[in-house]
């Protein structure tokens, strides 16, 4: 189990400290709760969610993971989506739809218990894949999850999501479960039906890693590492730059002066201080034309704000 | 055409310079000699290696690309190599011998025709095959061709690859051969039995895009022109964090503070600046390994140098 010396937050989180634990009953999730257990984490709560896509096996899901809660004392909470309807209601694709009802099942839960902090079974081989898929969705470079990670779910509840395994391959997991002789149940990490993803993982990781005779899935992983270590090089270099007037404006002939990609993290920094938290690369792109004179002086905001161009400075126009 | 509108290279070149053109008589080096010729490229000479690998169609292909040349006036020069025998000496892969000949006999022709600069034909396919695999590979984020690169051969030669076509889809030059009418040798650009790169071409690419519904090769290509931007970031950067003391030593106090990202940085640029090229990952880690003062105070460098902590700097030691 050296896999937990990777995470500083695996190693140095409070014991005491409430935290709920998406368990899905598969391997991962079955393998981060025995491992919280064992290091001695004596507040959690094992959140459970029955997505409503798989009929009699999820139900068995959700029974076998009551019963593995029961038996290590933890607190228990199973939750019921229909994400069938959510995808017709919202128009969204599968995975879409299941990560919508999972985080609004961990904000009632976090409601419900108080506790915003919730541990995520995430390992290095599922870093990869979402970084391939980011990468051919167009991410400029990698782009990964995160070990600590802040978001607000649709309903406006703040999440703080932590992922201690993303360091962790998942057959040094499953290595770790046949060791101590612990069960989960085969199919529910894998079981939603989310073609891409899954084809990615189970078609074109193997075939990269075989033709390559490299390890596909651990060099995507790395990837995402490095880009970690890279945003904090160019927060630094941001730092440096003193884009900003003493009204926080962006102050132009300082921006014209940067590297492109510094223009662009400056952008993207100016959007997220003003409430835009994910700009896409196509407003990214729109801001920076901003910087030249002969294009328009505005570029509209999702939220019905904007930036505008005004005596050599960008600044943000809340919504009228 | 209009890609080659995205290469700043082609639009502004002087046409009266002389140029050496890189020319298997495949579509995208018979493609690119045309192009040239077209734009009013008046000095060029193709040059043309058989790497002694493929028998009698490699002999027809000479064949071509010297009847193509003399057609549009353009003098030409085949050079012979045997890429096997270089495999054996060297005991190197096919891929690395080959280059190893084509950069030797380019050499050659720079020497011959008193001219350093070589346009080849290199496009966003190619690009996207070299990202996948030095991401296989290794390498930390996307790493691929650059439009202008200098190199020095193993003779000694100081070259300047001039790559027009990196913004081109293969589609496109095969797209503008056909609309103009003009021929060009099938085989001869897929001609090396370079197996990886091959089937990262015709298997892994193709199976990504199916997967995925997006444009992989597109994806990677794209991927690695952020990389150049990032490059000049961090280049900016470097420059801002002053990391090198009045006598050209690391200093540092200086570059413990900044982002470890920047430290790789500064200091594969210091092992750079003397002489040690293209730093390995393991290299640049064990350097920054000296950060630390429990590590030990010396790295060794290939060539014999060494890099030294002492006094709180880090300096180059030359070989002995």
């Amino acid at each position: 189990m050296n896999f937990v010396g990777k995470s500083s937050w695996f190693m140095t989180a409070s014991r005491r400290r409430r935290y709920l634990v998406g368990v899905s009953g598969g391997a991962d999730s079955v393998a981060l709760l025995h491992l919280l257990v064992d290091a001695g984490f004596s507040n959690l709560i094992v959140c459970h969610l029955n997505h409503g896509l798989r009929g009699r096996p999820a139900v068995e899901d959700a029974k076998f993971v009551k019963r593995l809660a029961d038996g290590l004392g933890v607190k228990c909470e199973i939750g019921q989506a229909d994400v069938k309807s959510l995808m017709a209601e919202r128009s969204e694709s599968v995975e879409t739809a299941a990560r919508f009802a999972r985080h609004e099942f961990f904000a009632n839960c976090a409601t419900a218990f108080k506790c915003k902090r919730v541990v995520l079974a995430h390992h290095a081989d599922d870093q990869a894949e979402t970084v391939l898929w980011n990468l051919l969705r167009g991410s400029h470079g990698f782009k990964g999850m995160r070990e600590l990670q802040t978001i607000i779910t649709g309903s406006g509840v703040m999440l703080e999501m932590i992922r201690p395994f993303l360091g962790a391959r998942r057959a040094e997991l499953i290595g770790w479960l046949n060791q101590q002789g612990l069960r989960w149940r085969e199919d529910a990490s894998n079981a939603l039906p989310i073609a891409v993803r899954n084809r990615l993982r189970n078609e074109a990781l193997p075939m990269l890693s075989e033709i390559s005779g490299r390890d596909a899935a651990f060099a995507f992983a790395r990837g995402a590492m490095n880009a970690r270590q890279q945003e904090e090089l160019e927060s630094w270099a941001l730092e440096q730059a003193k884009v900003l007037d003493p009204q926080g404006r962006l102050h132009l002939p300082v921006l014209r002066t940067l590297p492109v990609a510094l223009q662009r993290v400056a952008l993207r920094d100016f959007l997220q201080t003003h409430g835009v938290i994910s700009a896409s690369q196509t407003l990214i792109e729109r801001a920076l034309d901003l910087l030249d004179v002969k294009n328009p002086a505005a570029v509209n905001l999702p939220g019905g704000g904007a930036l505008r161009r005004q005596s050599a400075r960008i600044f943000y126009q809340e919504p009228i």
